[in-house]
């Protein structure tokens, strides 16, 4: 068995290579991406993801169960690197490292590829910006049990440390798809899935709306909302009554709503 | 009309107190707190909310609103102060500051004070750790028109800068009352409000329970969930069904998807 590398120099290539993957471009042209933490990496192993690296400063561990997590990676084929206190500070991208980040490939999910439960339910959404607020749709989504998630036009790449914090591993396993809006529009069409979209423009209230069988629910962007393509594209239409002050509910908000609402009718 | 006194000390008292009004206990200490920001200013105002004083720099201004936003706040009785770049900098609490920090009285609502609707809609709280949440279930408690949110043996405390900023001005509308779990009880009964809890640990699902009604839901903590305190008082323990991962919903997500089944039923 070989030594585990250690690294100490700020300068090593690994090094620059693990900072320049927290932009969208290296990480596309890579075709890889980070994940930070304890709890991330153990979900990234737990769901089946190909760490391709692990890198790990003893220094910085906050527990006592990363040499066995450590352990696991290894069995699972990634290789391993033991970084310095400093070398790890400049590579982690979180405020408090805990001393474990992991290299992984990228995945594509298609429309032909995915697995579509009997009726399909499906969340589309558009043009997410903030890495949080698709974090939380990730996750309502894995809650709801929706059969995908479909990104169209997507702003925010699914593979940005931020997103893949806050999915909490979500995005490990539930089946996101990036897509143009046009080419999901056909699919769903297709498939004969029903396209409901959520407006605040529109007076059919989401609770009174049927939202089984086959089900599309599309959520527009946070600053501009619902595009005209999908306003004009959809089948019905629903808005969320609210009291209150007109923003409370962001999109990420809104969608947790209008899924579950879609799940208490589909049992 | 006394001219603006323009403050460029980083050593300034003032500037020396601004930064202090971030920690509980100065805010606390002083009875004040910090609404920074030009949407939480101009919010602020909007409520009725008495600032004591504005400081701002233009040279972090974002837009071209930010005068009138001053000239409101002058009118409104804030005391105005300018601040150089550098002593802005050090009192701005944000990673982009963008000009406008203002200073306001802290209030407390009780619950004998409270109004209530017919019948009463209340949310309860219990020990909610991250800023983050608090805003998030403050936005759906104020979308959904809960006539207040109880908050039960708090430990982030309403005035945290993260607070104002999350719960996007709502903080300023929606009462909130900070009280011990065994007074909240108390008071709950006597105005005959029927308690429901909930928690992943009972059969019965929240869209099969009744939440028609004077209503107090019932969220436990991020960490610790609900207390037995409020499993053993709750006349009623409901769960939310879901699929995927166990921890998919944190207790922001779980109260908004509660709220509104409520709303629903409300109606």
């Amino acid at each position: 068995m070989l030594p585990v590398e250690k690294i100490t120099s700020l300068q090593n290539p690994r090094v620059k290579q693990l900072v320049r993957l927290r932009e969208r471009r290296a990480r596309d042209e890579a075709g890889l991406f980070l994940v930070e933490g304890y709890r991330e990496v153990r979900r990234a192993l737990e769901k089946g993801v190909r760490l391709h690296e692990l890198y790990y400063a003893p220094e910085w561990f906050l527990g006592e169960n990363e040499p066995a997590l450590i352990g696991q990676a290894k069995q699972a084929g990634a290789q391993l690197f033991e970084l310095s206190r400093d070398a790890f500070a400049k590579c982690a991208y979180r405020d408090r490292p805990d001393g474990l980040l992991a290299v992984a490939p990228q995945w594509k999910h298609t429309l032909a590829g995915l697995k579509l439960a009997t009726p399909p339910f499906l969340l589309v959404v558009e043009s997410i910006e903030k890495p949080g607020n698709l974090g939380t749709i990730l996750r309502s989504a894995d809650a709801a049990g929706v059969d995908a998630v479909i990104l169209c036009d997507a702003v925010t790449d699914i593979f940005n440390p931020n997103v893949v914090r806050s999915s909490t591993g979500v995005l490990f396993s539930v089946p996101v798809v990036v897509a143009d809006s046009a080419g999901v529009h056909a699919w769903l069409k297709e498939q004969g899935v029903r396209i409901v979209a959520t407006t605040p423009d529109t007076p059919q209230c989401y609770t009174q709306a049927d939202l089984r069988g086959p089900l599309a629910l599309v959520m527009g962007s946070e600053q501009y909302g619902l595009s005209d393509f999908w306003l004009k594209e959809s089948d019905l239409a629903v808005r969320i009554p609210m009291a209150g002050q007109a923003d409370s509910l962001n999109v990420a908000l809104a969608t947790i709503i209008t899924l579950f609402e879609a799940v208490r009718q589909r049992v």
